[in-house]
This record gives C-alpha cells, structure tokens and sequence, in this order.
C-alpha cells in the first residue's frame, strides 16, 4: 500500500530514467479502469508481487486459470456487485477518451507531476493500453454489509502499487476511486484490514479519517479444520 | 454467538414452561434454513436483538423496508452470490419435509436433546412455519475474496441465537452451516470478527480451528470522512 509519505527530495545526479517510460516534463498520466479478463495475466503477477511484499509466497496459489475462472466467471454479474478489481496505469502521453464506460463507472484520470522521472525495471513486463502505458498498480474489492445500517459497503481485499510507483499518490487515489464508487452507490462504508505494525499505514489511514477497530481480531477457518468443522451437522 | 459452554446443571426446581413451546420429552427439533423477504420482520427484530446484546443501539437504523431492498432486491442474485441469511427454527414438532431447496441448498435438521425445556417468552412475537415454530437465530454471510488462493469464501457479518437458546449448540450449528456450504462450493475459507474482550468466543473459535489473526486491525471508513475522500480524485 502506498502510504503518504512526503517525495523524496531533488537530487542532485538525475535518476536512471527507463527509455521506455520517459514522462514529458515530470507528468505522468494515470488512469483507472475496470479491468477484464484480458488483464489477468497482469493481475496475476501484481498479485504474486504484493505476496512477496508481505512475505507471504508460502501462501500464494493462485493461478492465470484459477484467476480467469473466479474473478471473470462466464456470465458475470455486472461490475461492484461481486468481485471487482480497478487497474492503475500510468503513461507518458495522455490516455485516449475511448470505449471503457460502464453504465455505473467511468475511467479516472489524473495528470501527476512529479519532481523526478520514474524508473520502471519492469516496464515491459507491464505493458498496456496498446504499449502506450504500463500497469502500475490494483485494487480488488467486493461488496459486504452492514445489518445496522442495512446498507451495502465495499470491503477492499488488496491494494497494491508497483515499488517504483509508491509514495507518489496512487495508493490515495485507487482507495479514493473505491470511496468514490461507495458514495455514488449510496453505501455505507469501505473498510479493510491492516497489519497492527505497520505504523505509517495506519497513520495514513487515521489521517484520512479512518476508524482503526482496536477491538476487533479476525477469525479464519480454512483447509482441514474447515472440513472438519463443515461435518459437524450431518 | 451462542458459545461452547456446557449445559446448566439439572435443576431440582422444573424451569417455567412457555405454554406455547413445551418439548415432548425434552427434545427440540432444529431446523436451518434460507431466509426470504417474508422473514425480514423476524430479521429485523433479531437484529435490533443483537443490538442491544452488543450495546450498540446507537448505530442501528435498520428498518424493515430497507432490510427488505438491500438484503431481498428485485431480480435478487442467487443464494449465496450474495448477501445471505440464514434462519434457525426450533419446534416442539418435527419440521415438514416440503418446497424448501434449493438447487445449492437443502434445509438442515437436527433433534436436539435438552436437559431442561426451554422458555421463551417471546415465543409469540417469533411465531413462524404455520405457528408451530419459532425463529431463534440467524447469521448473515456473503462472499468474499481471497487472491492468493483465487477462490471466494464466505464472510461472516453477524451470527446471533436469542438468549433462551444459547448455550445449547445452536450457534455452533448456524456457524457450521455456513462452513459446510462452503466447502460444497469449493471455497477456501470462512472469516468473521470477534472482540478481543470476548475470551469465551475466542476459546471456542480456537477450539473449533479457526486461527485468530492477532496482528490485522481493521480499518473503517464511513459518514462523512467517507464522502470528503471520495472526492479527492475529482
């Protein structure tokens, strides 16, 4: 998660600039869209990156297949009202107007100025939008519900910003996108969990007005207990 | 959440008996089922129950209209695609076998045998299945998403048993229910909340396998903090 970290400062030797993402002026050019099924191969490896982030690839299963299968099922329902993943991607040159409007959504643009050009190792391996654009980041989010308020909310699984995109806004800007999405819907609320460590997130998310529940701890039931504990009313 | 505690012991003194729900021999027959938009005034009123059990009444502004068009929508999804509710019965009379399945879905039946009859004194305000039952808990459940398996599981919003049924498995029958579904369906996990406070729920997830994720707090965003973000990207 990009946190709100302040940019780093001017240096003074120019950073390494990759020749295939080379902003005019320090202007990125970003986006967020819906993606689709075409976008899981992206996905995928956004994901796997965002496990060996946490630390957690002892954890990591999922597949393109698997993905493909759960997230863009056939016959899939309509956008928010199950599975849904935004796409971040950022370019040098603006992003066409074009044939991505979904009754409920439309893709956001923003233009961000930046004090240093961004280097991108893996810029080919992120192509997209007809190469003019690199994929830089996720999020996946869902509907739940609140029975106090009898009202739909958004939970967000993950969010995920690309290392050499962070500390720039993305991460502001797709949980932003997923709040903007809640209210026009007319939802109760976002929420998400955090690591109780990760200091600099949580103030982030204090300082945008998000209640951490201190109270809270979540409970998982998986694998064989899961099993087990299913058997139990036959 | 009706925990694992055991039964009270024999009492020398018969408890008072609701003339209403007498059990034959001190068996009481159980059944769990699909709610549907009929059932909402029940719902309602339990989870306004859970509620007050939860010194929350502050937060609830459930009505029985807007329980009706978030939880039962016109075209409503499949069960289980979303927002779910399941219904705990219990009858001094064995259920009927009728037009109550579904095509993922039939209804579970269980005869639970008491030590002491049970009294209900709101066994009229619960009257349901032609007056020879009563509703005496729910849990509400929905998809949710785990990327690093690519599977859904479901989540857990509320799981709740009236006060004169608990401590008498009924809970742990809801909850097995929902798990028993899931693993059905493939799903790979089933997750709720608890209150760090709540040792007694706690001891009984761990008993039943479910790991308590200590260091994951969670983060709500909502009301007006929620409106002020979502504009951030205009």
């Amino acid at each position: 998660m990009a946190a709100a970290a302040p940019p780093p400062p001017p240096s003074p030797t120019p950073a390494v600039i990759s020749e295939d993402l080379l902003p005019t002026g320090y202007n990125v050019f970003s986006r967020i869209r819906l993606a689709t099924i075409v976008d899981v191969p992206h996905i995928h490896k956004l994901i796997h990156q965002m496990a060996v982030f946490e630390r957690l690839t002892h954890l990591f299963s999922a597949t393109e297949s698997s993905l493909s299968s759960t997230l863009f099922p056939e016959n899939s329902p309509p956008p928010f009202t199950s599975f849904t993943v935004f796409l971040l991607e950022v370019s040098q040159i603006p992003f066409p107007l074009i044939d991505l409007n979904y009754p409920n959504f439309s893709p956001i643009h923003k233009t961000v100025n930046l004090d240093l050009p961004i280097t991108d190792p893996q810029a080919e391996t992120f192509r997209s939008c007809g190469n003019d654009a690199v994929v830089a980041g996720f999020v996946l989010f869902f509907p739940n519900y609140s029975s106090f308020l009898a009202k739909p909310g958004f939970y967000i699984e993950d969010i995920f910003v690309r290392e050499c995109y962070r500390r720039k806004g993305f991460g502001k800007m797709l949980l932003s996108a997923v709040a903007a999405q809640a209210a026009k819907m007319g939802y109760g609320r976002v929420e998400w969990v955090v690591l109780d460590w990760n200091v600099n997130a949580i103030k982030f998310y204090e300082e945008m007005g998000a209640q951490i529940m201190q109270e809270w701890r979540v409970c998982r039931l998986t694998g064989d207990a899961l099993q087990a504990f299913a058997n139990i009313n036959i």
